[in-house]
């Protein structure tokens, strides 16, 4: 796997990639790098036939600087999960070469960015998120990018985008990874000391809670929102929102009659983490072989295995199906 | 000539053209073409493989409806026209395949967007242009791109997003083309009447007073901007902003120390035009023949040919150099 620093070094790297007819897969990533990442560089790999991974922390979507200054940086063992995983090149700026002096434009999407993480982080998160994806698209030109479905608003955002903008390249979302106990893979995870790290299992258990109920026939967003608010609150983690949302518009439903998101951000302790689920009015949806759903039916098993090393993750089959 | 009206259209027609590395030009107007354009094309026809223009009266750069409304729209003369100049492709699409519906993303360029024409037209002037620029450039993904000096702002505003968001595109702003009597050509002289068209030589001759000024030793920009609005006065042309800025960054300067852009905006009746011209305290520069520069050693007589039918027009030198 070659490291590549600059913007310049990496389009003469793509080159002949491109000029072969060959096709390029990008992941883009902030680092730290967790089995989600690497389902997404599997996915490229099988997909793919070059995968360019980049890791870029990227300052202007982190409105909080204590955020942005604690988030893990572990660039030499990301090389080599990187590498391990099967990517090619990996893409890995400064912030001078991504932002350099005199930088001035912004890609906005509006309305879809103002609420969820738009509405707890500001405004100027997702204007963030678009900018640099759009650079980091340009920049790689690839035919697919791979996004994970835990930051599911992100990658509607980033759909819209690339929709908007007319840019020519595939967005695919891939299924959230989880750790056995059901706990999504995110690189904020580190920071969750043993205690928090079992509080933090109320998310999950959130979701089971309202699909479950969804799957036992219930159709009230309050009661689905009330069913996930009460297994948080039995494990003390502090939700900032827990909302059942039109999985395309963001758009707030009242009730559920098509599959639907459910997207939850919480506090534990000093960390913010963020799940989500689909919900499906449709009970063989969300619950393939049990008519009792219960919390393996929203998580199936394969999601379950402990993961302690995140080199043998492997993309695994959730409830969220990856779309293109 | 193919006429092409979707963007699906266009990324089937220039496929072959890609695959066969043939270089692409684009030449991005909202139609009525003049002379202007035209050597826009001429150049893209003697620099490219496949030549594109695209025609499309863009709303959302459109502060006042009703110069959206008056502006003029004559496509089939315009096909016509691009065709004899030597256009491959005319990419001619509605607003609606432009911006569809749920349509919500925007790109902005800031600080250079926020004077000279950005303060007159808004801040959303701008965001429309860039952010239809940006489109037009994922939809073709040309090599090379040609935009006229006449619109100085708006060449160093996409100059400047194209190399923040790293769009892989060569832009090439090319020289003002001029009637015989030194007026520059713009699709809003047809709404000049016999006696405002004379009017309106108010601004060419106040670029000329400035140069020749400057020409002649001034190097306060006060006093070259009060030689400009001297000759506005002259013929009764009301300044909207007479401006001597650094060419890069927009910025005012108070005295000539390099070569500088003067941007001037006026209206002549219920019309608005803009013209600019590039000082330089080397007279050499500016003045090539004469040591009492005048008239002619501003703009170079070959500008002043007359040119009643613009598909004679070919592009010509002029005072400001066609820079990459």
């Amino acid at each position: 796997m070659r490291v590549l620093r600059t913007v310049a070094q990496t389009r003469v790297a793509l080159q002949s990639a491109r000029l072969q007819d060959r096709t390029i897969g990008l992941v883009p990533t902030m680092g730290a790098l967790h089995g989600g990442h690497l389902s997404l560089i599997d996915r490229a790999r099988a997909e793919c036939d070059l995968v360019v991974v980049s890791l870029f922390v990227n300052p202007t979507q982190f409105e909080e600087n204590a955020d942005l200054d604690r988030y893990p940086r572990q660039q030499q063992h990301d090389h080599e999960l990187a590498a391990t995983a099967g990517a090619d090149l990996l893409f890995a700026p400064t912030a001078e070469e991504i932002y350099p002096d005199g930088f001035s434009t912004s890609v906005e999407v509006l309305g879809l960015t103002d609420r969820l993480e738009g509405a707890v982080r500001g405004a100027g998160h997702f204007r963030g998120v678009t900018t640099v994806v759009a650079k980091l698209l340009n920049i790689v030109a690839p035919d697919i990018a791979y996004f994970g479905q835990k930051d599911a608003q992100q990658a509607i955002v980033i759909r819209r985008m690339v929709e908007d903008l007319n840019m020519d390249v595939q967005i695919e979302t891939c299924p959230t990874v989880r750790d056995a106990d059901g706990l999504a893979m995110s690189s904020r995870n580190v920071r969750l000391s043993e205690r928090e790290r079992d509080r933090a299992l109320a998310i999950p258990r959130a979701l089971a809670a309202a699909t479950a109920a969804a799957a036992g026939g219930e159709r009230s967003a309050d009661a689905l929102i009330a069913a996930a608010r009460e297994a948080l609150r039995a494990l003390e983690a502090e939700p900032e929102y827990v909302a059942l949302v039109q999985a395309d518009t963001l758009d707030p439903v009242v009730r559920l009659e098509q599959p639907t998101l459910l997207a939850i951000a919480a506090r534990v302790g000093e960390t913010r983490l963020i799940d989500n689920a689909i919900l499906s009015p449709d009970s063989s949806v969300a619950s393939s072989a049990s008519s009792q759903p219960d919390f393996n039916s929203t998580f199936p098993a394969s999601q379950f295995e402990k993961q302690t090393d995140p080199r043998q993750a492997k993309p695994r089959e959730a409830q969220a199906t990856c779309s293109a």
